[in-house]
């Protein structure tokens, strides 16, 4: 793990906190973040509105752009196959997570198709690593979910 | 096929038709369309705005609910694993689709999961059927995509 990614894991932890969820993620292109999002599910009445795919959402909008490509995604949680495919559409280089689905399913329900299997079958790969600041993410899902 | 699909699925070519795009998708309940929206991603610099993720967000917002139980999503092509996913988490209960994925790939890059094999990682089901109005569908990727 680089000083790069725990620091950018943090701030997606900080943005998590904040929430008070599980679920932050944070879009980073040439070391700096470029937007963060929590899981506003509830908050915005909008079952999409998942940490991943609401920060992807919000960047694009801010940028006029649909390919997002050059952004890395880092995020508290392995992404389900809603937000790792939201991530393929976008062209994110790389996706970076703390703890994987096998980890979340102990504390809620999920769909647990790997971000990797959603990668097998796409026409577009993001390149994955899991594990960064796992045990500061697992924190999140015993507090919040 | 019944006289309710066809009208369904008629109501989202046409909306597809209005945007020049394959993809319309339309969510119903006891016999009335309640949200319709085609694919969006350039009008709204949303990589995430595919027709059926739309739909079900803008229905959402509306009834400011994130619980979807009761309503039925038509939608011209079967949906992506991001819009499979979404419709799963907003509780969908059934999913009515005209061109298979199968039939996509032969027009656009997708990623090929299947809807059916998304319900197979899923905590929770959505009933699927296919090939309702699939000619006039494909008529809609050929002429669009």
């Amino acid at each position: 793990m680089s000083d790069q990614d725990s620091r950018f894991m943090k701030a997606a932890i900080e943005i998590a906190e904040k929430q008070q969820t599980p679920f932050g993620a944070v879009l980073v292109k040439d070391g700096t973040i470029e937007m963060s999002s929590a899981n506003e599910t509830r908050q915005l009445n909008d079952p999409t509105a998942h940490a991943e795919l609401l920060a992807i959402r919000k960047l694009a909008a801010d940028l006029e752009i649909t390919n997002l490509s050059g952004y890395k995604l880092y995020t508290t949680c392995e992404p389900c196959s809603m937000c790792m495919s939201a991530a393929i559409w976008a062209n994110i280089d790389e996706l970076i997570y703390g703890c994987s689905i096998p980890e979340i399913v102990n504390h809620l329900d999920q769909i647990t198709l790997r971000a990797d299997s959603i990668n097998d079958y796409s026409f577009r790969k993001i390149k994955v690593r899991g594990g960064v600041l796992k045990d500061d993410c697992g924190k999140l899902l015993r507090l919040y979910s």
